[in-house]
């Protein structure tokens, strides 16, 4: 038998099912919403509740958008010449917070991974191919993960898109700033003094 | 501008209110909920928003209840002679995990710390003097932390049941299970050599 009411204890269920969240967070994180006024816990039901009556696709980079277009694209500020290519959605918030691209994106949609049966029809490239077509397009800098998946992934973007005349660029690997070489894996420092450049 | 839907980043916001959530895990968690089934986020949306809704605080020893009494109280099986005192209805949690305790619990809903104006009056100490008069209560564990507060707090308990001629004992205080003498600190130490016992 359970020492906890079942209301609390199901809530600790489901928090814990959250990504980085364990049992003894999860009942943390109950009992401070305990604790909290019912105006405070209720705002943050409807917030969860909110994504998935709100949310949709953009119609035309695949992120996350409120409405037909995401912010990104519907932002007349951004260059439309410009495309970031990245597997996920999740993948443009850090790139927006590092503040050097000024761009639109691109969501494919995942990688080619043929041990998931994931190939070339299950990601949105087609919709690429049509965007560089249609908007004169001038560079498409391919920001997959530097894994083996992402790095496959990237070369079937660049030769998709090579032959239609458009710059195919590939974000840098290296060592992280920041960073010590004493911690940094040979592949990285190798990728690191590949992509050397002039001082 | 923010590049997020706004539907997003008022979750994103609301999630890192909660206790031990950074922006960067209130982020992979929203994410995380975006990729989830409508009816898995809506479960979790309703839990939460069913602890203000459903629970109560119990009315014998003023845990967290679903109705009248707590599942604790409301369990035939626990000894109604024996009472652990506890701060705060979360200590229940580890003292129920640890499988050690059999007996019933009561709340102090604080302790005695004069620089937050929390006083005796502050404290359901009166409530716990009723039950020991009451239901014949053959011995009270103060559990309270082993902290300041915890401590006077601890003492005062004593001080006002004692009179009543209840046993009154305190939680023994020493080296974690599992950890190294090299690490204890020295108030630690010390208490561990105080409550030593016969081999």
């Amino acid at each position: 038998m359970s020492s906890l009411p079942p209301t609390l204890q199901n809530l600790i269920d489901e928090l814990s099912r959250l990504p980085g969240v364990g049992k003894k967070s999860a009942q943390r994180m109950a009992v401070h919403l305990l604790k909290q006024s019912k105006e405070k816990v209720q705002r943050l039901a409807a917030a969860i509740h909110a994504i998935k009556e709100k949310l949709t696709i953009c119609r035309r980079c695949f992120n996350i958008a409120e409405g037909e277009n995401c912010p990104i694209c519907s932002d007349p500020k951004r260059d439309e010449k410009l495309i970031c290519v990245v597997e996920q959605a999740s993948d443009i918030l850090p790139l927006e917070k590092s503040g050097a691209f000024h761009g639109l994106y691109h969501v494919l949609g995942g990688v080619l991974s043929p041990l998931d049966h994931q190939n070339e029809s299950d990601l949105h490239l087609q919709e690429l191919i049509n965007r560089v077509q249609q908007d004169q397009v001038s560079e498409v800098i391919v920001a997959t993960n530097p894994t083996t998946e992402g790095e496959t992934t990237a070369m079937l973007v660049a030769q998709r898109l090579k032959p239609m005349g458009v710059k195919v660029t590939r974000i840098a690997r290296g060592i992280p700033v920041g960073s010590e070489l004493e911690f940094a894996d040979e592949a990285t420092l190798a990728r690191s003094l590949e992509g050397r450049g002039d001082l």
